[in-house]
């Protein structure tokens, strides 16, 4: 009999993926480049010169060697030069034996899961946050509760996840910079949670391990470096993706990497061999990791991300609207002109503006703007914005 | 805390991965090139020229569509151009709707198993197999049964498997060509296992799915075409790799197609996107699939591995081994001379042979020869193997 759980999933329809096809059909009646398609995060710059003659070289080497099986954790060469390009980085002293090669950072964070997660075991996250956790977590049998959002500053809500912390927590999972809201978590906010992290390690008797996520790392702005997450917490298992630094979210490359401090490093990068064997995973592709092991401190020109977010952060304060200016990633989550920013979302479209309610992201009363297009693009929809604002809300900027 | 049971599994220490690394220790002392390591069913033919072309082709293309998302079930076109091949081939009606792309065979059975299986339900399989078997199905929290060796033929012991086949087998899982076997099921064998699953099917009221793990569907020998497992049996899901018939196992390219003839074939599609968001899956590498989606039909030169059979069954018949003939694969299976597999795979290491007792495969007193190496070396090695025979067990071809 087929799995009724999975088959059950069916019917649930991801607003996410509705807009983003809603935005196809307008395309094919107004020109796609007349839609100011703003609900998917999909990188629009293309890959580095150096990446595709990396592919081009490797490609037309030895077939046998490049196409060859890779060792389940990865290939050595490969995971030491992402150990020295962290240590160089980021001070910590991270050596191969590390570093986890994984299929992007959906990969890596379904090992980590495993790692410390049984069913029945908890994992705390913040909202706003990428609504795949849900799944990611849950149908690994443990659970995934969400803290309520820090309206603020889209920081922590430090009163509300003390609450929540009880002694059926194994794990914290964090994305920053963070999608949805652009927000960096600011030292502050990781030395508070990482205090509180080895207070109730302390007080359960049981390690609780920070789990953080960071595809955007690369992706950030007014050139400063955001907070290692790593630095400020041992037990931390970081899930990266070269997805967005290097624009082949297609290719599934990416690691996982245990805190050098944290007691079990060694061990839990070992334990990621066995967990593959349970979820079909066998290592990410040969050629893109030998690839990226060529280029591990190198990222593709993300300059225009931070072009679009000047633009839109203008338009959007100027508008009257409430909006923490991003820090990175190329989102931003303003507050909707309305309580119920599906309304809102829903009568931008007739603006052909493609907005995501925050709804999906945890944070009701708040929309994404997922601003990897072209600058010309975005340029372009603010006079649609402008109109849109005027004539339902009656606001002139 | 970390999960105990996979920090367990790292103390099990994989027989063939210690005969391997026996085999590269001793090459750094007497040459590799003297060491004749039947251990690995790694691949020993180059991918072909027109792969390496598609893959330079497309890495020089438009970067941002090449290397971007591809769609949770696959890319359109290359699920339509791998479907179209299957019709071609098998004569069954493929379609688009019936094929999901996975991260190889090992990717494709991680959503099978999901599909049709919970905890607590069983599947079954035939000794000899491919070890790997049990970690994939046990972490699933479904257990693997083995159904003991047809030792005269290898191909199924239908009196065992009609006792072990119990309302709680919700499939049964085929490797042909087998490995280690190198056995072929003949069209006999498939349909009498087709016909003893629909009767239970009826008998218990529920779905007994087939699932066919085809990785060596292409490696097939004396002009014979393999029997489609799809064939006989409407409830298949058909778990292919590009690894050995591409020559590209780090590349982690392959697919499930469940027959287009199972009731809920295009549902079951469709839950595998569903169970990837479970197990950090997400597609293939967007690369290599467009490359096999333009080269549907295309193998590597495999004709080295018919040649190496060739060579390695006269001599072993001729030295007396009990043997069935490999009708494909890159596998050999003999009986050893002694009863105790491991001693005898123990006492050749002296002649600086490497063969893995089939102990590890569920069959005791055999042995697994992997002759995917140059039949150079393939030649070198009878006069290590007669000497062997000869000085271990006094025989003479």
């Amino acid at each position: 009999m087929l799995v009724q759980k999975y088959r059950d999933m069916l019917s649930e329809k991801s607003v996410i993926r509705q807009l983003s096809e809603f935005a196809t059909a307008r395309g094919q009646e107004i020109g796609y480049e007349n839609v100011f398609d703003y609900s998917l995060g999909n990188p629009s710059v293309p890959v580095p010169r150096e990446l595709t003659e990396a592919i081009l070289h490797y490609a037309s080497e030895d077939t046998q060697f490049v196409h060859g099986y890779s060792p389940s954790l990865g290939i050595p060469s490969v995971r030491e030069a992402i150990a020295a390009s962290l240590e160089r980085r980021f001070g910590l002293p991270y050596r191969k034996e590390h570093i986890f090669m994984a299929s992007g950072a959906a990969g890596a964070l379904a090992h980590a899961f495993r790692l410390v997660t049984q069913p029945g075991d908890e994992i705390l996250t913040f909202a706003p946050f990428f609504p795949e956790y849900h799944p990611y977590v849950d149908l690994t049998g443990a659970a995934l509760k969400v803290v309520p959002p820090d309206t603020e500053q889209f920081q922590i809500n430090m009163e509300r996840l003390g609450e929540m912390l009880g002694p059926k927590v194994m794990a914290v999972l964090v994305n920053t910079p963070n999608n949805p809201s652009g927000v960096v978590y600011s030292a502050e906010t990781l030395r508070e949670l990482s205090e509180l992290l080895r207070e109730r390690s302390a007080r359960y008797g049981h390690d609780i391990y920070l789990i953080s996520d960071e595809p955007y790392r690369e992706i950030v702005f007014d050139g400063v470096q955001a907070p290692c997450v790593s630095a400020f917490y041992d037990n931390t298992i970081t899930c990266y993706s070269f997805s967005k630094s290097l624009s082949l979210p297609g290719e599934r490359i990416g690691y996982l990497a245990v805190n050098p401090n944290c007691q079990d490093a060694e061990v839990m990068v070992n334990m990621c061999g066995q967990i593959s064997r349970g979820i079909g995973h066998n290592c990410p592709p040969s050629l893109f990791q030998l690839a990226v092991g060529r280029l591990a401190d190198l990222t593709a020109d993300l300059s225009v991300y931070e072009t679009n977010r000047n633009i839109l952060y203008e338009e959007l304060t100027k508008l009257g609207f409430s909006c923490v200016k991003p820090g990175g990633t190329f989102y931003i989550f303003p507050k909707a002109l309305e309580e119920d920013a599906k309304e809102f979302c829903r009568k931008a479209l007739k603006y052909d503006l493609i907005l995501v309610p925050g709804d999906t992201f945890g944070a009701p009363g708040y929309f994404r703007m997922a601003y990897c297009i072209d600058t010309e693009k975005v340029e372009r929809s603010l006079k649609a914005l402008r109109r849109f604002v005027k004539e339902e809300y009656g606001k002139v900027g």
